[in-house]
């Protein structure tokens, strides 16, 4: 793909800030020659061409993921941008209002996913944190 | 959340008499701080509000939300509900029925997906009976 | 498509006795060479394979319907099944019910959309029965 | 429904601040004995359970509402909820930019169609104001 | 946004060939300031990035989209790949052909409308080429 | 199911040499009293009705497939169609095209996924062809 360099770079700083630069490393590391063109893809436009945008702060940003990724019932990436947006500055109580907001608009059973899901990646984050 | 206390009981208990005491026990008994709240809710609304009025029998409404959670792609809310359909009286050919219309209307990846979930909670109650 | 001639035609009368005559005559005198294919595999599959199996009374299959399609965000056909369902013996109450558990499970805005869709049927066989 | 009285009544101040008082009297004047139900469920839920909670603002659960609400293809209650956001503090610019990132996460398709019929609302406000 | 110059200029040649000059130019001179950023994104991004790309053919990529749109629910964009799939040389059976493979793996509601919304657009284009 | 015994045999054939003979032999092996009518039906339909039709070549078949499977979000029934796809004559870099594809429509979620579940496929094939 002929992402331009200064894009591609600008989301990647962006996606480093956002999720960590251990996420960010092993997702490039793993990244075969099937999957780059994705991941390349992601990151210009995801990153460089919307989180780089100064309309709305980060921590908007990330509880927006959050209510849309509910919503479109997809849970890795779901699980990935907890990690976001608990890095991003959100804090439990904000995460928790956006969910519970998803059990009106999208459905209890959304609701229930996105809540274990959640809980799972405050339960990592706990142990990580023992451990280091 | 402001759940007032009457509806919460009126939810607990047709819960308990849909799911089964073990699965609402081992729910309450799991719930933490950040999803305590999603519990109230949905007990409060599906259970107090919804399946706590008159106008269809329970059996109508277990085969409902089977179909709704083949539609919504909602896979473990979808296995619980399978076997709270079978506790309120639907027989397996009544599933098996309301599966294959999802085939129908829903696409062939739909049906064939919530056909292998209810064959996997099948196969666990018949482990379960035959272990007490 | 090679439908078989005799499932099409078994499709074709439960089609009939569901949405009635007029509404079948219509679909069939409009369609073209482009979507005869379609009506005729709908009819085959849908009515020839599904709706005339006895596992499952035509009101219940009619209330499934209307969740999965609430589900699916179909309009369309989710006003052409209320008709269907009125036809079949649902009550105004029952198709109340199940709309607003869809409220619960899909979420407020496929209810609220669903019952603005049945309340305009619901006026237009009244209208319809004024004239006649 | 036996939806008490004080969260309705809670629920029905909310949706009259956040939606304004004309639509809500309209929404109320047009309800029947079948569409009353769900007034009376949605109003009780999302706004008397949800938006009265005081652990996000109301312009961010606008904003929320407006990402889940492109996700899940529900474009009448987009509609009402741009006119909402408007009114709870959102600018034409936290919306256009909320529009753009549902583009990288729920597609192009769902992000142009957010967009044309935000554009409406904002076209008939501006009318309306011409007008009075 | 910050789209560079090439990548728009690429991605707005492409859409040309494919949506044909009038509905481009349609679309550009109806963008507002509210909505030329989705404009400009969509046309960087699935014009500029993906359409260019010479791995597939721009028949394969239109029958892809009319799947994808499909699912997707999406009535608007449909319409207007189903005339971008004409004028990239599918034939009315190609298009015949995956809206009926929809009908399996989507359902038969999704799959009615499609044909529903193609046979509109194939009416159309009848019209227009009678009174030019 | 009436499944007409003509039909069924064209798509067990069809199904045997997209998907291969091991696949399906395990699939009707694992088939209890349960899920054999969901085998049936989808045999009879999406390979007898659909995949026999010689209107699209079966390369084409199933790059729609994996884009509709992606709209969908069904991981299971994706994973099985990639691998069909390859046997189909689908090269990595067609699948690859078309779930960059999916990215621009279906959004970034999607298309990772997508990715994640294709990858995993070509590994297993490729300590398939090893340990054979």
């Amino acid at each position: 793909m002929s992402v331009d360099e200064s894009r591609f770079a600008r989301g990647l700083d962006i996606r480093r800030e956002v999720l960590g630069d251990a996420h960010v490393e092993r997702s490039l590391a793993q990244a075969t020659d099937f999957t780059r063109v994705v991941q390349e893809y992601v990151t210009a436009t995801c990153w460089g061409d919307v989180w780089s945008r100064p309309g709305l702060d980060r921590r908007t940003r990330s509880l927006l993921n959050l209510a849309m990724l509910t919503a479109l019932n997809r849970p890795h990436e779901f699980s990935v941008h907890v990690r976001g947006a608990l890095r991003n500055g959100c804090t439990q109580q904000d995460i928790q209002e956006v969910l519970l907001q998803t059990a009106a608009y999208c459905g209890a059973p959304a609701a229930l996913e996105a809540f274990r899901l959640a809980q799972q990646v405050i339960e990592q984050l706990r142990q990580e944190s023992l451990t280091t």
